[in-house]
């Protein structure tokens, strides 16, 4: 196991791999619950490989993913670079303030057939056991707004 | 294990984990080699998730990483969006014919911190039981020109 490189040590609350539910909404689509698993992990170098997963509550069946990974800047900032099936790509920017972890999208990308948003917030805090992860969005028309949030407990 | 969405038959060929080794270069680094692991998994939606890592031959030490999602369009055509630890994020579109998976950058996004990459092409192709993989980039103010090239095995 390689030693953790010095600017991700504020990010060690993260390490692992999280499981739990989640509750997401839009304007556009019915209410809805997931099974979400994500993981933290990091190979000695200046960043954080974030790896995400949610399924469908009661069947398994799979609903979401994103891959990315984190960039600590060594002076609270941060920055993620995020992939997603869905044809999008998410450049996001923001701090690390203790155990809260705040983004705010500065570019997206969508391919040819993607459904194209437009910004992005995200945010990872932990609060005692809990890691909480939640997303902001503004697509199909509509201003930033609260889409999916999280409670996850560490598994390993 | 899910079934093989149908839009993703024409990638069933690239479905596991491969390792190999692979050669570098450009004009502004000197010649290196690596070792790579590259996984290609489905769950049933219609994408291919790829994840690669490379690593320094002898010491193996960790060198890149990316990961991101094939998306096969059903008619030949395919897209891939890319995340690397760079800061770099990549879209890219292109075409399947048989075995073989061409495709070429149609954006890119970097982060404030990430040296700048103007373009890609990228090909996974397979001869016999040899997966190849390469990338040719232009960056460092220079052409679009070869960079890597890896030839992997199926170990899973």
């Amino acid at each position: 196991m390689a030693e953790l490189h010095s600017v991700c040590r504020p990010l060690a609350f993260l390490l692992g791999t999280w499981q739990g539910t989640g509750t997401g909404a839009y304007p556009t689509i019915e209410d809805f619950s997931y099974a979400e698993e994500i993981s933290f992990t990091h190979v000695g170098k200046p960043f954080v490989a974030y790896v995400q997963k949610t399924r469908e509550v009661g069947t398994g069946l799979p609903l979401h993913a994103e891959a990315g990974y984190l960039r600590p800047q060594g002076d609270g900032r941060i920055e993620l670079v995020l992939a997603q099936p869905s044809g999008i790509a998410e450049m996001l920017e923001g701090t690390v303030e203790g155990r809260d972890i705040q983004l705010a999208s500065t570019a997206l990308l969508g391919t040819a057939s993607a459904k194209p948003i437009v910004a992005t917030e995200r945010r990872f805090w932990a609060d005692g056991e809990v890691l909480h992860s939640s997303v902001a969005m503004a697509a199909m028309g509509l201003e930033l707004q609260h889409h999916v949030v999280s409670e996850l407990y560490r598994v390993s």
